[in-house]
């Protein structure tokens, strides 16, 4: 048989939100890079192909990061003193109009594509800057990874430095189209254009209105940040004096996930009608809670939105958040949660642990289709951790050695495989 | 010289609260453990003495750990979605049962050791378990680190499972003052024991009298925790209802820092009369951010203690914490006060960085003397971390790099020299 991956080891995922499910020992097949599903014995028609082994070490589903900013890794757990305002000014722009250069660009989308590839995320939505022929760079050297990513040029064209602003909106606009017909003429495989205005406050409404219609033209989703702070709220319905709620912004001009799937970033202070907008279009939050307590944002209702049957996932959010670990983002939902629950409201339970990983892989991966799961049909994305050295003192469940894989962060040394797809994207001895 | 310690390398220490004093490339110097100053070039009388050179890695001074549970270390980042008395009952209680086995001590508490010693603390606060002989293992193999400690056989005689009770008072003092005469009678250089009432709740008032006695007697420091969930300190109000505070109920037997240098963890909810015994008893308080999170008590008023000048230090608080890292604990006490000022008093500025940064260093470290800083006269502790794999894309500055290490969690695997009192801990070759 071609195109057959066998692993077998401990293996972990989450079918049901808040459910996981465990085998130790077991085996998860994958043909043509789709998940025939997890077995604890081999079935017959696999006897005798080759199966990887990985003793003691812990297969789950590939981690799926909604919420990203490529050019932002640089300085990543830097300058997080600052508020939002001077954080931008300081930090965030003057490090985007670098990727004017190719020679910086080349080092520094360098940097992140290879920590990216050795995270456990195997999908990811990718905020890149305006530079066209840099946000191409990236995606070339994002497909070399392996992993399944959508990038996005990003588009702001007010309230802007001079050297990111994109000047007119035709001037933005044509760049933008331009960079979506090169981006579709390489052909890659697993790396795709996303439509990405940067916010509200960045975008004039006829760029957006051109966005939305680019959107629509080509078939392609769409990324944005939603109400993410009380101050950039207020300031959108200055900017917007005839909408009721930040979102409305959005959906006006077909960019709130009607037309195309659209992701929004943070949605903490989202009103009763933004919510339920984005739950009637079916628009992706992308919860980034590291980043929400840097920026000092806050915290999302992530509760509320699960109750609602909202579709949501987990994001980064480098550089507001410090590191591209979604086992990081897992422990940071849960623990926010928590504050929520004490400070905030206690009706809304703290998430627990099986319902943060399945945020992780399956609920950020709905995004992508059937991802983020190891049932029949889905897509084969898998991540190995070796957690031996972890766990010498007592016979753990799975469940226990899972909590604690994430809780201590071991996707950052202990990751020794990665499929997405069923390409095999990282392989390593494991040095335990 | 005899006894001279000088270590070049890029050097970062806080002498005053919130200001980082940095050296590229500078020497600092230990002469019999007693740090003598930072120099920017090697002083006269040091000439042709060895020098130890760390290039491009950041020297900064240890860290003080105010409260960890050793005996809780094994199940550390498990088990999480438990609340306080479940968790207790589930995972805490079980866990210290099996210090009444040799065998299993032997293990665990090696572990433990081991971790402290590959980890960037220099000084701590442990509590241990209830066991005579355990606890006095555990002395011995973290006399074996070369970090100074004081650590704490439990005490707990009511509102305790039968296992972990130690039965009358007679019994439990009796136990208590040969643990502490046995400790004594090593002779450590650098292990001492503290009195552990584990918390009101698990000792009844003539223990807690008689333990005020032993700590005097024996002029023995104190810890235990206080006010670090609402219910908690309801239920000791129920217990004593003579007191109108929780602390007044250490305060009543002499343990509350008159008599005896004390540490409470946590101090989230205390009143204003007890922030002002503690303030005027100089109690420390010892604030556990990662622990807070996950037990879910809230939030501590760290702002407001720093205002009033109080004494105050970071803990791991393992395994309500997940983590021994005190890189995580300085960047969860700014993440959550952010938090804090965010939801709960926007007069409450948020830490900086440099704050937390000295609460894990000098501000913790004055409970050990004049620890965790490079001027002169202080106690040489310090740590070495290689940061050189993460500052490859520009020139940053040494205040900058520090930010990223901490951030980053470099502690955790970047950590390649550490000296307490000038004696070496540990020394690894820099892989970077």
């Amino acid at each position: 048989m071609n195109n057959c991956l066998i692993l077998k080891g401990d293996i972990c995922h989450t079918p049901v939100l808040g459910e996981i499910e465990t085998l130790e020992n077991g085996y998860v097949i994958s043909v043509d890079g789709i998940c025939r599903g997890v077995f604890s014995e081999l079935p017959e028609e696999y006897r005798g192909l080759p199966v990887k082994e990985f003793p003691d070490a812990l297969i789950m589903p590939g981690m799926s990061d909604l919420h990203t900013h490529a050019s932002q890794f640089a300085y990543r757990g830097m300058g997080m003193d600052e508020e939002l305002l001077d954080w931008l000014e300081n930090w965030a722009f003057p490090e985007e109009c670098k990727f004017a250069d190719p020679a910086y660009t080349e080092k520094a989308y360098g940097l992140f594509a290879e920590s990216m590839r050795k995270s456990a995320t195997t999908r990811a939505l990718i905020f890149a800057t305006i530079h066209r022929e840099a946000t191409l760079a990236l995606m070339e050297k994002l497909e070399d990874t392996g992993i399944v990513s959508y990038v996005g040029k990003v588009n702001m064209n007010r309230n802007s430095p001079d050297s990111l602003n994109e000047g007119s909106t035709e001037e933005a606009v044509k760049n933008t189209e331009l960079w979506v017909k090169e981006a579709l003429a390489k052909k890659f495989d697993h790396t795709f254009p996303i439509i990405t205005p940067r916010f509200i406050p960045t975008c004039t409404d006829d760029l957006l209105q051109e966005l939305g219609r680019v959107a629509r033209e080509h078939h392609l989703p769409v990324q944005s940040h939603l109400s993410e702070n009380p101050e950039e709220g207020e300031w959108v319905l200055e900017l917007m004096p005839d909408i009721s709620f930040y979102g409305e912004g959005y959906e006006k001009y077909g960019l709130f996930g009607k037309d195309v799937p659209t992701v929004m970033a943070h949605c903490i202070y989202s009103n009763p009608e933004e919510v339920e907008l984005m739950r009637k279009n079916g628009v992706f939050i992308a919860h980034c809670p590291n980043s929400n307590m840097n920026i000092r944002s806050g915290i999302a209702p992530v509760r509320k939105y699960l109750q609602k049957e909202m579709r949501i996932g987990l994001g980064t959010d480098v550089a507001g958040g410090m590191s591209l670990s979604m086992f990081r983002a897992i422990t940071d939902t849960i623990q926010m949660s928590k504050l929520y629950w004490r400070l905030i409201d206690q009706e809304a339970k703290a998430l627990t642990f099986a319902e943060a990983f399945y945020l992780a892989t399956k609920g950020g991966g709905a995004f992508f289709g059937k991802v983020g799961s190891f049932e029949p049909g889905y897509a084969f994305d898998a991540v190995v951790i070796s957690d031996r050295r972890f766990t010498t003192l007592r016979k753990l469940t799975l469940k226990q050695r899972l909590e604690q894989a994430v809780n201590l962060g071991l996707d950052l040394n202990c990751l020794i495989a990665k499929y997405a797809e069923g390409r095999e994207c990282l392989c390593i001895p494991d040095k335990a």
